[in-house]
């Protein structure tokens, strides 16, 4: 989760949003990334996609585990289940309230933990605070 | 869906898989894309990711229809709900048999059609047929 929070953190430097997603392996890191919509203008770079591009084309997903400071939304969850990613730890989940996202990937097979770790919960909350259109966007209450 | 099957057969002309989408709003295409992860060696671009991310970032989805030629994978599905898209027109069912993902978006409020068009289906079951690997890759099958 260090990692997956350096990578919120360099989100937030680029003038992002600061979620950090790693994959790992084996305890070897296969692949990184951060949130990016702001940075690329893009829809779809959110900080679990960013990162799953970044670990490549794979044909199996077979012992990884998805590391995100923040509760994969839809289109992550989606992300999981449809590549075969049995485990994921979310840094925390207050600020996306992705319950619906947990059951989704529960119902799948997917092993879910929800850490709550102080340092992810106070990235996210001083974020929103200070930029609350941006997040709005973010969670499709647009 | 025939402007979604062009978007097929331009895929299948560039080596890729061919899977096409577009995105309407009020008569009017704002989207389009297809299949590029054999052509840009990606994990996340299925079509109807390329599609929206092609269609730009977007504050809302209010009133837009998403078109496939085939069912939206779990991934393309998340984004359809992330993105609080309310209708999706698949072209066919039978190449992905993902009734679990009809479910999910149906179960948060998306209206979702199936024309099992025969074009649509042809062109897929063409494409398996000589490409087993490469679909089974795609549909986390490997």
């Amino acid at each position: 989760m260090k990692e997956a929070l350096k990578e919120a953190r360099e989100g937030l430097r680029e003038g992002g949003i600061p979620i950090g997603s790693v994959l790992v392996k084996g305890g070897k890191i296969i692949g990184r990334g951060h949130n990016r919509r702001v940075q690329k203008r893009s829809q779809i770079l959110h900080a679990e996609i960013d990162c799953l591009e970044n670990a490549g084309r794979r044909k199996s997903y077979r012992g990884t585990v998805l590391y995100s400071t923040l509760m994969p939304c839809y289109l992550c969850a989606g992300a999981v289940v449809q590549f075969g990613i049995r485990k994921v730890i979310a840094g925390e989940n207050f600020h996306y309230r992705g319950k619906g996202t947990a059951k989704i990937m529960r119902d799948h097979g997917v092993e879910v933990v929800i850490l709550n770790e102080e340092e992810c919960v106070k990235l996210m909350h001083d974020f929103v605070e200070e930029n609350p259109e941006l997040w709005a966007e973010d969670t499709g209450q647009g």
